[in-house]
């Protein structure tokens, strides 16, 4: 017992705002969502956010699976088409759920083009200006003219910079999340003339939490924010979040075939352009990178059939990408998924997992805590005694964080995950096709 | 109905030699276990496999993981003391389950350092022809004392060349496997005067189906043979054997801090030296990878809460490293294994999984079939309409194939996994440390 608290029991120190839970689009954008009939459930399937006025800057990460869907291979396109990698304007993102338009072939493609063909009709833009998602049930054929028909409704019945519309988006995004995910976040940055701060505004809204079978699969994002963005440096901005959040989060180990994130900026706060690697652009960029975090640690914690949040916070790696490589080995094992499910200190899984990561690590410099306890010290000859039931009890919470100091460099690093339970399994070999 | 059946619904051609589950020691090789008290079932414990005569040629392959164990460190040590990197020669293998000396720190190396010692000293050899293997608790030390005595008793009883020795090491390298695992095989090599063919023969035991709480870890295996062979062609053919078998088995995706195969060969046949890259190594090397792929199918058939086999054979791949990425991706997916589990012939999983592996794939060319039906034909626009409970009822079976052809070239490649059950998590979450 000492005053001086180690800093391996405590969490990753992290320079990003506060995120809210709450449902607020920044100015420049609006939102809706209806039911076309695309689930089975009857729920709502169909959801669109769009400009308010003309296309904004955009940019998009998808799926690296060789089998992207066609909704992933049209908005890359589009997104492309003016010669920048996955960064141009778009006036609205169409998300379809039911559905992932997925292994289709040549027909697939032909759905997606002709919906998004019809949005842009309906609104008067480009089929270029058009972003499409689609999430649920691989290899059947997206019901073209049921959508085609939603469209025509929710774009008469009008789109709405209400919460409301905003909340009924993310509710439409959901196939098997128990409940829809929204992040939001205000930061200062100089207005125009660089004098006086203007608050711009980063929110996002999101849905995945494993793939469930008839593989309902996918992670999908879409992130909003008023503050006034070139595409390119929205993609750079994009990619570094999610780089350090979505890419770090492991529910099952399955990439989709319609993983998506689009980052959409209006410029409506009246803050100047935000230049590249500017402090500005450092201080979007947490903004950013805050509202995906809690995003992905919301997907984490509703993981499919899951109990428990697990986070792995690691330091002292030989750099960044080591310690999140380390941070995703132990979050991805089903070892240790399947311990914290029992409540079970195993440091002996965390340490096999992360000795399987793609990082340098030496025995003699790793320690290891979980749930502040330290279980293992290299520097003290390795395994180190412990209330095995004080901690097994403390881990009996909502979260559990393991942390890990290589004691090699300065790489700080952190991943997301959630217990392996039973009700995974059966959530996921019933048989239904 | 047709009278030629498309190469995609039969399983992959593979040119190896049959192979019997049988404990029959090469000549040149003798065997035994007893019970020295490590595991608290009180089950055997402690087994020796050696040659009769003096030190033969040895390669081992060990994990990769940065946490290897004691037992790994010290037996590429004494495999590589002869300058070539883990291969050299060995008396004798001596493996001690229920502890795995696994992080354990410079404590736990000298622990192993000490029963290497008093192995080589009750034989009379030097303590780098001993090669060690362990299995079981993570974090924990061996009971050195009680080892050592367990050796001394194991001497002085006799080590056997008959199958009771074999069959009693076998039953002692045993955790969590619900039964000993043992194949061998024989091929006929030219003499010494290359003239008439003589037989040798072939053996493995192995062990290992998962991790089990507190960290049951780890695959082992010790494979002997009475060909003639240097102890770098050994390690190549091993190597080789390895890379398309075991490190094609995925049962829970976590590689352990033991993992650890050994191939002995005694020359005890009277066959000729087996020359690198002759036609004999390569008839050798058939016989080595036949009995190494039934070996990792019994353990993946064993796989812990395991009830079902999969295999998944890939052809048509640019090369045969990309064959057997797809091959792994498929049968390591918690989706595919929890839709196995349910008899669910869900195609689209499969065709995810593998769009997720380090692989070149034009889906308008891959083809996919499950137990003999064609589910996904790229060439032909994608899903292909099938009798949905046929299939599933034919993959009520201990063995389920997943058959793909990507339509790029001519890389062929297999792996093996098992269904993902609720038992699998009981057995894993199950607090018990």
């Amino acid at each position: 017992m000492t005053a001086i608290v180690d800093p391996v029991v405590a969490p990753l120190p992290l320079d990003l705002p506060q995120v809210e839970r709450r449902y607020v689009l920044p100015d420049g954008f609006v939102a809706g969502a209806t039911t076309c009939g695309i689930k089975a459930s009857g729920r709502p399937d169909l959801a669109i956010v769009a400009a308010s006025g003309d296309a904004v800057p955009a940019a998009g990460i998808f799926t690296q699976s060789s089998f992207a869907a066609a909704p992933v291979l049209l908005s890359g396109a589009h997104l492309s088409s003016g010669g920048e990698s996955n960064a141009g304007h778009a006036k609205v993102v169409i998300s379809t759920s039911g559905c992932a338009n997925a292994a289709t072939g040549p027909a697939g493609d032909a759905d997606q083009l002709a919906i998004a063909e019809h949005v842009a009709g309906a609104l008067g833009v480009p089929t270029t200006e058009v972003l499409c998602l689609s999430t649920g049930i691989i290899g059947t054929r997206l019901p073209v003219d049921r959508v085609r028909a939603g469209i025509d409704e929710l774009i008469a019945a009008g789109l709405s910079a209400e919460p409301g519309g905003l909340e009924a988006a993310a509710e439409a995004l959901r196939t098997t999340d128990s409940h829809a995910k929204v992040a939001t976040t205000t930061v200062s940055l100089p207005d125009a003339d660089g004098l006086a701060a203007r608050v711009v505004r980063v929110t996002g809204i999101a849905k995945g939490v494993g793939m469930i079978h008839p593989s309902m699969a996918t992670m999908l994002s879409i992130l909003v924010t008023d503050a006034d963005v070139a595409a390119g440096t929205l993609h750079v901005l994009l990619t570094d979040a999610a780089t350090r959040t979505w890419n770090q989060l492991s529910i099952d180990g399955d990439t989709s075939t319609n993983d998506t994130v689009f980052l959409l900026a209006s410029g409506a706060a009246g803050a100047g352009r935000v230049a590249p690697r500017s402090a500005a652009a450092t201080t979007l960029g947490a903004a950013i990178a805050a509202v995906a975090r809690d995003l992905a640690r919301q997907q984490a914690a509703d993981g499919e059939g899951a109990t428990t949040l697990i986070t792995c916070q690691v330091s002292g790696a030989i750099d960044d990408r080591e310690a999140r490589a380390v941070a995703r080995a132990v979050v991805s094992s089903s070892l240790v998924k399947a311990a914290v499910h029992g409540r079970d200190p195993n440091w002996g899984r965390i340490a096999g997992a992360a000795g399987n990561a793609e990082a340098r690590i030496d025995t003699a410099r790793v320690r290891i805590a979980i749930a502040g306890q330290i279980v293992y010290d290299g520097t003290a000859g390795g395994p180190v005694p412990f209330d095995q039931a004080a901690t097994a009890a403390a881990m009996n919470a909502p979260e559990v964080l393991f942390r890990l100091d290589l004691g090699l460099g300065e790489g700080t690093g952190e991943a997301f995950g959630c217990d392996l339970t039973e009700e995974y399994v059966r959530e996921n070999s019933e048989y239904t096709t």
